[in-house]
């Protein structure tokens, strides 16, 4: 990242970075979701683009969204963790910075000392929220730290200890209180670093701040405590590439992730067409445009291949109106697979169009995971990728004489 | 490079190694130079030899020729940078070692301390070489260091300063002097580590006894410094790979970047020819060799796609002259690639077709980007290059047991 930074040369052209959440699958009756998708705008833009698989971490490693989407964008995905906490947070929209310990909290039962249920019985969301919005009202701050509390699914919820400072590196390192298995006792809350005691001591105090208002309760009355985390310090993306990124996306997460490396968010709601109406109004403020479209995904995790075929298609649908803007740059992918075969995120590399006045073209027939492992830009780690945009939007200056 | 070091075998086998400088393109009306030229002997040797397409930075990165050279020779360009003093030196013919600061030096107009033209009007060849010439007669030398003028085109021409002793690593930290802005004054030379303050100190008396030269002048009566620089140490290309190795290239910058690497050298004048009857010349002698056409990329630097295909197509033709010295192992490929469409270096992977007795082949059906795509060796990391080479020549032993 440091050499790219140094070559940057900054111009006026505009890259749409569109990324279809989990867009690669696995064969189901000899077809993947992108093969069985009607979607003959994709099929004819492939053929006269670069194409390619890419590997958000490494062979054989499944990402969650935290490192594909940081990958995506040109950042080491192991140098760079973010820890679930801090997606947790940031999933339920809580906009996280420096100053900020997440935590990802559930509500548990306990009885004579030993956890007997680490769920609490999968509590219903609503009924967990109540309690949540009770302990926001009354716990609003510990010894200055503010106390940011918000309702999850189920047992679920987060956690945020705003401080008055940034933090030091090193301050997020607390083990989870979670004892894994039930019967046992919860685990003490326990810094696992010198740098870490003084935010472990007002965890212990929230927690018993916690516990008071629980004690009552005959279930859900004991709270776990797991991945206790700080944002990691990221290089803003804008100023690291000479950018000026917007993100169009409709779900907090990716938002906060989006937040996290500096780019400028819309909040957005709705799906396709709202977020292709947000990149048209928004388009000539901007130059760098990542739009995140989520319900791919969604469809491969519940398993629904007909579900994801059917969003690849209607995305097809609007890809005319983004050839309209006629970007310099524009790169179709995801940040990882998930193939309804499998439902949840895989290890397959992940097939990407990059569409440019500086393509070879004409290896890929089509949008497909075969058809993209004959393309010019081969399997590739998918920290590159941000490089070749780059290149191919001529932001690049030569490197060595 | 220290494990192939480790794993050398030496015998008899010789190495011819084509750099066609360059070579990759891309299409315009629908076809790259290599897809456009007629070179039946090209392509009939890329059906039966293992093609690819190789990086020789990473992706996105646009090489200049002192990387895409290393990279070529298995040097990682990252960690080897060569400065643009020497090679811009290297180019108008000084052969450096490790006793030599390399200066890209400019005229420029002074006018009541501030610079008012950084190219001095970008004085004609003719007269700058004038200039340079009544300074290296009357500067010798600075308490003695030996200063060597070499005129070059326009307003440019390089100084090197000769030491009586090798230089310290970071002896070269010295910044430019040139203030990028017109209306502004000159920078001072300053070194920017301890390192390099003595050899600052030699640099201002230098400036000084130059600009006492000068100080009549109406324009052009002031020299801004840049890019000074020493070699790298880099390991002997030679004793690395258990080679014999010589260069025969026309142009003085890529002899000298060989010389850097401890390549014998050949002073060869003329083109392809003259190159082609150097290497028979000398084909007992010797078991690698460097031969490096130029014109392939300065025809894709000028933008003149039909002369890159003439080019290549010259080059065809002798293609059976150099199969006729049945050389253990052939590579064709280019330092980079210069699509006449960029008119200019670019980041795309470079072709590359490797001959030897050891390979698959039948993957590609001619010698073009898009069939070597398709080629048994993928597209790699240039730095990757020679140990494949020392593979199919048999020079590299088993690594473990």
């Amino acid at each position: 990242m440091e050499l790219i930074k140094s070559l940057i040369q900054k111009n006026e052209r505009k890259i749409v970075f569109v990324v279809l959440d989990g867009l690669g699958g696995l064969p189901v009756n000899g077809r993947t979701e992108l093969e069985a998708a009607n979607k003959p705008g994709l099929d004819k833009l492939a053929r006269i683009s670069a194409c390619g698989l890419h590997m958000p971490v490494f062979p054989g490693i499944t990402p969650g969204s935290g490192p594909g989407h940081l990958s995506l964008f040109g950042y080491d995905p192991v140098r760079y963790q973010i820890g679930r906490g801090v997606l947790e947070s940031l999933g339920l929209g809580v906009e996280l910075t420096r100053r900020d310990i997440a935590i990802r909290a559930n509500y548990a039962t306990l009885k004579d000392g030993l956890i007997v249920d680490r769920r609490a019985g999968r509590i219903p969301t609503s009924q967990s929220a109540k309690i949540t919005e009770y302990l926001s009202e009354n716990i609003k701050e510990i010894e200055g730290v503010e106390v940011i509390f918000k309702p999850g699914m189920e047992h679920r919820f987060a956690i945020v200890l705003r401080f008055p400072e940034a933090l030091k590196p090193g301050s997020d390192n607390i083990e989870d209180t979670d004892p894994q298995k039930e019967g046992r006792e919860p685990l003490p809350v326990r810094a696992s670093s010198v740098e870490a005691e003084g935010v472990a001591e007002i965890i212990k105090k929230l927690l018993d701040r916690i516990l008071f208002y629980l004690k009552n309760r005959e279930t859900a009355n004991y709270v776990l405590l797991r991945g206790i985390s700080m944002v990691p310090e990221l290089p803003d993306f804008g100023s690291t590439y000479g950018l000026r990124p917007i993100c169009i996306a409709t779900y907090p997460m990716y938002r906060g992730l989006a937040r996290l490396i500096g780019m400028n968010l819309l909040d957005v709601k709705g799906d396709i067409p709202e977020e292709i109406d947000a990149l048209k109004k928004y388009y000539d403020r901007y130059d760098f445009f990542f739009v995140h479209i989520k319900k791919v995904d969604s469809y491969g995790e519940d398993g629904d291949f007909e579900g994801k075929v059917k969003k690849i298609e209607e995305f097809d649908k609007y890809l005319p109106e983004i050839l309209a803007l006629r970007p310099d740059v524009l790169v179709i992918t995801g940040d990882h697979s998930t193939p309804s075969l499998l439902r949840s995120h895989s290890w397959h590399p992940v097939p990407v169009l990059l569409y440019s006045p500086y393509v070879l073209g004409g290896l890929s027939s089509s949008f497909t995971e075969r058809e993209c492992a004959k393309g010019e830009l081969g399997i590739f780690p998918t920290v590159y990728l941000m490089s070749l945009v780059l290149a191919n939007s001529l932001k690049l200056k030569k490197f060595g004489a």
